[in-house]
Order: structure tokens, then sequence, then C-alpha cells
């Protein structure tokens, strides 16, 4: 690899002794930097996936010999679909058939699915081995790498069995979103819009004008869009590890979004297209419960509609929205609570009347 | 209910925000105190056996009834061959069934096969919902009450996938051990038993000189036993949370004694037993390392088997111990480590030469 014309963005995620960095630039797959310092094992596991393993697998393996004395690897199916119970037996099953100790570090290697999964496998593992992010997805790499949420969903919900569990580090290789199917692509665009209305006006501006480089992967750009997403993620997570508050917002659009995902199955829509969905039925909530003004509403659609995204929802009925938002992890006692903007950057949780969310359903599907 | 003759014991669990409280007494299940103060929800979700509920849960819900909306039950099967991701995810399927939300309070109430897998489903469930110990054993009294460990087993190994997950409080009735078989009395004496010779030299004279109190289910004695023991769990678990160091001793005559229970397949010796002979094992391999004296060996052992637990190990062969020993969560890179005993009221992680765990292994086994 020729050296990168980018620096190496570090970003610090202070969470006391759980803290760690994410280290976010093209070429640091086969950078030896990358993979210093990490904990000492006997062995390291490599969970990915049948799309990134014949990518990316045996030069992550390379970097890891370096440090471990055995390299275990567990290829999963590809897909929401497969983020279920027996793919997190099958990385257990992996770790105690290799009779893996309490040391041994896993490394997740691929989108947010194999993150999810793997973070939950590290946190229950012997109740807990450290684990490395290595994010192949726009998506994970703005999302899954802070926050420490870790989780499989079940087929009545979505993230319903989960942990919060941090890793050791985070190493998000720019490089690796070229190849990057166009529709991914634009899935995690849609939680890199996501921080501006909730938290940062001037994010948004930026990303409004710099959509088109996005769109065709120019690596600073991107560099910039990640490192800033992974910042207000920080911010956010820093006053809420465990999402009793503020951290809430960071779901702005989601509580739709996976009403459409679980109403629809999953693997019908990826989870950025359901959330970027949903950030427009949200933020049509928001106009109509109040305060924001219309033209809020319709600058979100045209955004999400420009980087790809789909802006209408799925017919599935009323009733059933509401009954899938019910058991939403953020329902208490049966009453949906929704992110909603209040002011341009700042976001939070509204209660709505089912009357005001049937017209905004009405309004955004078809 | 009559007045109680007996105070109620509070031993106080400080870990920070995650601080709670165990009430030790007869009387505690009826008792209207007993059920103040926990957190509010809609809704609690009782987890028990088919022994303990006919015998405890009506009564458990009709005080819950008085605090929580609507109250959810689950009877799994009794047994430690049911701590097992089926009866984990039949917990987890009755909280999604009934669109349970994230306050939801889990109430295990029974052993510790309840009390751990209630707990892990707690720490899983929605990423965390608070859970309540109502444990009804000798075993989960004493030792399930503090430490927070939650976990079900492996067909390759016990406790292999769990979390640290803590308790808003542990009520612990001693009249529910009114119930208990004798076999289970003992189980339960032999965590008693431990904490004699890893921390307390006194408490196990104490306990030589009142077992045949304890084995006769006098309540005062009991709860002398049940609140020394907690102390002293609390004592360790609290300069180690996360089992990274000191709180390994309370694992003396856990390594031989998962051995017993995964060689001979979960259910036949019960956990209690398998401690029992494993503490004689442990015992005889800190007096062949030295430094402890013959005598002490032959104290265990006496004091063992008059509280009517297994002193002699079955005869898997000493390849099968050694195999099973390493796959211990304790073991680190292929090496077995063992909780010895260095001092009357001290221990200490030790490996050891096979040769001479096979010296043991035969001497205690037939």
């Amino acid at each position: 690899m020729s050296a990168s014309p980018l620096p190496v963005i570090t970003v610090p995620i202070a969470l006391d002794e759980r803290s760690y960095d994410i280290l976010i630039a093209p070429g640091l797959l086969d950078a030896a930097s990358s993979w210093q310092g990490l904990p000492k094992a006997a062995s390291a596991l490599i969970v990915s996936n049948e799309t990134v393993a014949p990518l990316y697998l045996e030069r992550v393996r390379a970097q890891l010999g370096r440090h471990y004395a055995r390299i275990e690897t567990v290829v999963l199916p590809d897909g929401e679909q497969h983020k279920d119970w027996a793919s997190l037996n099958a990385i257990i099953d992996k770790l105690l058939s290799t009779a893996s100790d309490r040391k041994t570090v896993l490394v997740a290697l691929g989108g947010g699915v194999i993150g999810d999964m793997t973070g939950f496998a590290a946190a229950i593992y012997m109740r807990g081995v450290p684990f490395v992010q290595v994010p192949t997805t726009l998506l994970s790499q703005v999302d899954s790498s802070v926050g420490g949420k870790t989780a499989i969903n079940h087929p009545l919900g979505k993230n319903m069995v989960g942990a919060f569990y941090q890793p050791q580090r985070v190493i998000a290789d720019l490089d690796t979103l070229d190849t990057l199917p166009p529709r991914e692509l634009s899935a995690g665009l849609a939680e890199v819009i996501k921080y501006g209305p909730i938290a940062d006006a001037a994010f948004l501006d930026w990303i409004e004008a710099n959509l088109n480089a996005l769109l065709a992967r120019d690596k600073a750009a991107l560099a910039y869009a990640v490192q800033r997403s992974c910042e207000i993620k920080a911010w956010v997570v820093g006053q809420d590890e465990r999402e009793s508050g503020i951290r809430a917002i960071l779901n702005f659009g989601h509580t739709f979004g996976h009403a459409i995902e679980t109403g629809m199955g999953y693997g019908e829509w990826l989870h950025g297209e359901a959330v970027g969905c949903g950030m427009v039925m949200a933020a049509e909530l928001s106009v109509r419960l109040g305060p924001m003004p219309a033209e809020f509403a319709a600058r979100m659609r045209r955004l999400i509609e420009r980087a790809g995204l789909p802006v209408v929802g799925p017919k599935l009925g009323t009733e059933r929205y509401l009954e899938l938002m019910r058991v939403d992890k953020k329902a208490e006692g049966g009453e949906i609570r929704f992110v909603l903007i209040e002011a341009m950057g700042r976001a939070g949780m509204h209660s709505a009347p089912d009357a005001l969310v049937a017209e905004v359903l009405d309004h955004c599907t078809a």
C-alpha cells in the first residue's frame, strides 16, 4: 500500500475504564499501527460474513497473526435476517469448541449486523471478553462505532436482546467503503444526516453542500462525515451511556423505522433505508405537533431523497404501525415515545395522539 | 402470619449506583415491607419452576399485585439441566409476547438455577431491566445473593454464557428452607463451609460447632450462616466486581466441582454436592502442594461428610478430569488454575503439575 494522503483521525471515546479510540482513515487494515497495543491473549476470533470475508478476512488475519498465536474465524451468512440466536450460537459454539479462554479477543469484521452480534457474543461469553470493531460499511462506521450497543433481533422485535458493551478499539478503514453497494452507501448516509437535525444545524448544512462528494465516495468528505458523526454521538453517549435520558435522541426516525423493518420482515428494507424513511415521518410529526415549520419536513424529505433513500413508507396499515411501535424499547406502559425535532439541532422525546400519527402515516405511506 | 421472633437482618451490598440490600429473616415473603420501594413499572414477571411455584408463587404474586398493575409468570422445569438457551428463550418470549417494556421488573423465585437464568434474562432483555432475587434454597441465599453473576450452561461447559448484573434487592426468607429436601440443604452447606477456609477461620470453627443446628434448620443458626456468608462474599466482591483478581477465591472447590458436574452430565450431582467433593480435592491439593498440614484435608473431609455431602468423586479418568478443567473459565492459555488454601482463612490462585493433580484424583475418586 502506498502512504495514505489523508492523516489518521482519532476520535477518543471517554468512558472511564471503558475508554477507547476510533481510528478513521483509508489504508488502516494493512497498517501495522492499527493493530498495535490491543489486549494480549493466546488467541483471537474473527467474525465476518460471506460477503465481507472474501474481500478482507485474509488481510486482517495477517495483521492479527503478528500478535496472537492462534487465529480462529467464523463466517456467517450475510443480512439482517441472520442477526439471530442461531448466528449468536455459532459464535459461542466456535469459542467453546476451540477452548477459547476469557482473554480471547473477538474481532468484528463487517457491517452493523456483524458488529452487533460479535459485540453481544463478546459481552456474554464467559461474562465478557474483549472485542475490536472493524466496520466495513458507512452505517456501521458512523453508528456502531460509538455507544456500545450490541444486540440480536427476535421475531417479535428488533434488537430486543442485547447488552451495553464497549469495544477496545474501532478501526474504520475508509477504503472498505469502495466495495460497498450504492444502496448500502445511501443507508449509511441516513445515519449521517440524522446528526444534523438532532444536534448540529451547521453539520446539516455541510451535508447538503457535500452530498455529491459523499455519494462519489470522496475520501476527504467521507472522513469528515464519519468523524463528525462519531464526535456528535460520543458527546451524546458520554452524557448518558445506558440510555436513560438524552441518548434516546439518537433514535430520531427509528421508532417509525423499526416498525417498517419489523412489519416488512427483516432483510426487505435495509436498516438505514427504514431510518431514512422514518426520519421523513418523524420530521412530518415534528411539524404537525409543532413548533417546526413545514419547510423543515420538506427540506428533510429533499435531502433524504437526494441521498438515494426511500421517502415513502410501506402501507402496513395504521393499526399495524401503532402495534409495532408500542413494543418498541422506547415505549413505556404501552405509550409510544417519539424523538421529535424541537428546533434545528435540538431534539426531545414526545408522545403524540394516535390520530396525529395516523395523519403522518397517511401522508407518508403508499 | 405471626410476627417473626427474629429481627430482619439487612446486609447492604455497596457497588456505587448498583448498590442493593439483602434481607434475611423468616416470614419475609408475606411481609409488606419486603416489597416496598422497588422500581416503579407497569408490570412484573415472576420466573419460577415447577417445584417452587406451587409452594410460593401465589403469595409472591399477591404482594407484587399491590405495586404492579400486571403480573406475568413463567414456570420452568426444575433442574440444572434446564439452565439452557431453551429456558432463557422461554423468559424472553414471555416478555416480548406480553409487550413488556424496559422498566418491567423480573422476579426470580427459586434456587440458583432460576436466579442465574432470570438475572441473565434481565441483563439482556432490551439491554437490561431491573430484577429482584427471591432465593428459596440455602445455596442460592448464601451464594447467588451476592456478586451479580448470571449465566446459562452450554453443552461444552457450565456457566459459559452470562453477564455480571446486579439485582435491585434480595429477599431471603428463611421459612422457605423448611420445604427444602435434605440433599439440597446439604448442598447449600457446602457453600457456607467454603467461606471458612478461604476467608474466616473463626467462621469455620462456628460451622463445626453449629452444624447440627444448621442441619435441624434452626432459624437463628441459619440466619447467622446466611448473613456471615453474604458478608464475606460482599467483602470479596466489593474489591473485585468483575472477577479479575481476588474474587476468584470464591471458586474454592469449583474447578474440580465443575469437572464433576460436566463429566457426569448436568443434573446428576447437585452443584453444592460437586463443590463439596471438589473442596475435599482442593484441600488435598493444598496439602500436597504445601504449605497446609495433612490435618487440614482430614478436617475438611470430616466436616463435609458430616454435612451430608459426598467426599469421594466419580471415576471419570484423570485425562477426562484434566480436559474438563482446561476449559474452565479460570483456565488461561490451557493452564488450569486452582484456588488453594495458603493458610487457614486465606486462599490464592495456583497452578499445579498434572502429576500432582492425578495423585489427588486417584486419592479422592472411586
